[in-house]
């Protein structure tokens, strides 16, 4: 089902540089599926600091709770990361398997097991045999390289079409840097669980608590502003990594380095998430929503996702419809302020409707040209107030439903 | 393309029997399409008791402004719908037309222009055209029978596959009593928009305000319990009216009569919220989503809504597959109390997870004899409080997204 290329995806991969100190692998660990690789490790030399965001699900997986509770030390030594098996509902069987997890990577590589930092992708509810980890690691060990990261792109990948990576070298006080990013998204095979991952490594020397504090802003804008159907994983996992090669890491948030480091993260965030957006599962357009005009700011963001996530508004742009009153539907439905008579919709440059009724000059070949690109800008204008927001999804398609429903035959 | 009957559609039609002094009719208008009924007035001898409920929507349309009008007098001599355009984002025009409709109605008819009740359905953002209602109300006043109901339920469809009709006789005090009710459903076909409406009509008199109250209570657990796609159209419409016939009507609530009316407005929602959910677009499934054991009633709803529009959720159905991974992830993203190892699920009869794991228990074959069925029964038991709720809707198939995406060529 994931054998077709999504027709969104990157003409060309990015090269990410290689990071001194930072090894990574991918091996076939049989998990769930022969012939395919689904065991990664990302390997750092010396104790690397350690930020996260998670999934704000009510019911994580065991892997989540343990990264929780270890990004509390902000020290890491190494990433395990499987697909083919979420452990996630798995009771205190999933808990036993996270130490196991922990306890064979501290008997590999020396470190301790809250230096380990686990992700775990796929089924939901079944136990994870980790009876065998031991040996996979090891053989991770010995297979990590400096030069792997298209590699481990691709060994986190499970209905991914392609390897999703980004990467930025951006200069801070008398020193170049490098900020390497990959992710999986959100796609869906069966029978495995949608959850988006995704791993990123610097060697700016940035202590833990700053970087958490970055961290948190800008997924706001990125990670946190994509749907692909407003459906939240139980393992949803973001880990921003520094390797300090001994240097004496940044503490302060007004340290003029920080600057270009907060800029670097917010790019490969973002690009990493239009990756994700670009992958959903049946997707053939790229959708952004802007709110402007909107009562507040949390106000722009609940009727963009009300737009994003209309199954209505979706459809329509997968049949290449510039059918505002969709949109009109999705900006009532989100329960927000709006007054009908002041609202602007526009598709890419093309307004189609304003104050309250459709645009007297409405041009309906223009718009059908917007909606037939890959690229599709939905604007609203509510015309109330300062609030601004922007979200990003893809259509829903047949392909969609196809992938998420079918595979029970 | 709604050519098809829903395969969820009643085996037979109820008869709904004639309401002395409730005329209907239902004519080809020509609003949008040539050659289908697309006007339909519900005539009343003398002023009825009338009460309603709307769409939440904060872009409601020009009708739906026009009968909360109304409303405040709680009397009507006329109900005028239309399908094929909705006057819905049509500025100040939309005033104009309802106001225009209103005059008509009031010249046809002899009624004042507040006793005039009217609903629209169709495309948005499309003036509505009235000048020709004066001759088509005309034709209706000339139409219109007593025995009309079911020729009502027809010309209001609009993508419905089935007439939606109910009806309920009950005794209170020394009388029998006739409860009859017609409704379209969310059905969406190009270009028209998603809209419910429904109309009941009672002989029991009973008074506006009374009936106000039981309607708000009735539609919590009925009508406002069901969603096919989270989408909510700018013109849901619920009257309810009373023809008193003379008669004083009931305006204390602890009046004896009242229960008995009560329950069959219970009964009758009920049966009709389930026909609009079995011909939900696509629809291959009746599904049943019970959440019980929840921290209040309110967080039980919110749950059950957000498994029953999760997307992931309704494809597993369509492929009959029994994957309560999916509703494990439905219930982590509402966002309510939730303890993960206390989780229990049912398909049906099946348990297939109970506390925090899949249930050792669980048998494969009857869970997969559950899901082929047309009535699919989930049950969520969070096992930390006593609030309940229950929703209903229907599956997510290729041809919800044929239906609302592939209709522009």
């Amino acid at each position: 089902m994931a054998d077709k290329v999504s027709p969104l995806a990157p003409k060309q991969l990015p090269h990410l540089p290689p990071i001194a100190g930072v090894r990574l692998a991918g091996i076939e660990a049989g998990i769930r599926y022969k012939g395919r690789r689904d065991m990664t490790a990302i390997l750092f030399a010396a104790p690397a600091e350690v930020a996260g965001v998670f999934t704000r699900s009510k019911c994580p997986s065991a892997p989540v709770d343990w990264c929780r509770k270890n990004l509390k030390r902000g020290r890491a030594r190494v990433l395990v990361v499987n697909s083919g098996n979420a452990n996630a509902f798995t009771g205190a069987r999933g808990r036993d398997s996270v130490r196991a997890t922990a306890a064979a990577a501290r008997d590999a590589f020396g470190c301790r097991k809250s230096e380990v930092f686990i992700a775990s992708t796929g089924v939901i509810g079944e136990p994870l045999d980790t009876s065998r980890f031991g040996e996979h690691l090891k053989l991770l060990g010995e297979r990590a390289a400096e030069g792997n990261w298209e590699d481990a792109a691709r060994a986190i990948m499970t209905t991914d079409t392609f390897p999703k990576m980004a990467t930025r070298t951006f200069s801070a006080g008398r020193g170049t840097f490098v900020l390497n990013g990959i992710a999986k998204g959100a796609g869906m095979i069966a029978p495995d669980m949608a959850t988006m991952l995704s791993f990123l490594v610097t060697d700016l020397p940035i202590a833990a608590s700053l970087m958490q504090k970055l961290l948190a802003k800008a997924v706001r804008t990125t990670f946190n502003a994509i749907t692909v159907d407003s459906d939240t994983s139980t393992s949803d996992t973001l880990l921003l990594f520094s390797v300090t090669g001994g240097k004496r890491p940044i503490a302060a948030a007004g340290d003029p380095r920080v600057r270009a480091f907060a800029r670097a993260l917010r790019e490969v965030l973002h690009e990493l998430a239009m990756h994700v957006v670009r992958d959903g599962e049946g997707a053939t357009k790229h959708v952004e929503v802007r709110v402007r005009g909107a009562h507040s700011a949390k106000s722009a963001r609940r009727i963009a996702l009300s737009i994003a996530n209309s199954p209505l508004v979706k459809t329509a742009i997968a049949g290449e419809d510039a059918n505002w009153g969709r949109v009109v539907m999705a900006v009532g439905k989100a329960g927000e302020p709006a007054d009908r008579d002041r609202l602007s919709i526009r598709f890419g440059d093309v307004r189609v409707a304003h104050r309250g009724r459709r645009d007297p000059g409405y041009d309906e070949t223009a718009a059908s040209a917007v909606m037939k690109r890959d690229f599709v800008p939905v604007t609203v204008d509510l015309g109330i107030g300062k609030g601004e927001a922007t979200v990003w999804t893809c259509d829903l398609t047949k392909a969609y439903v196809e992938i998420n429903g079918d595979y029970r035959s």
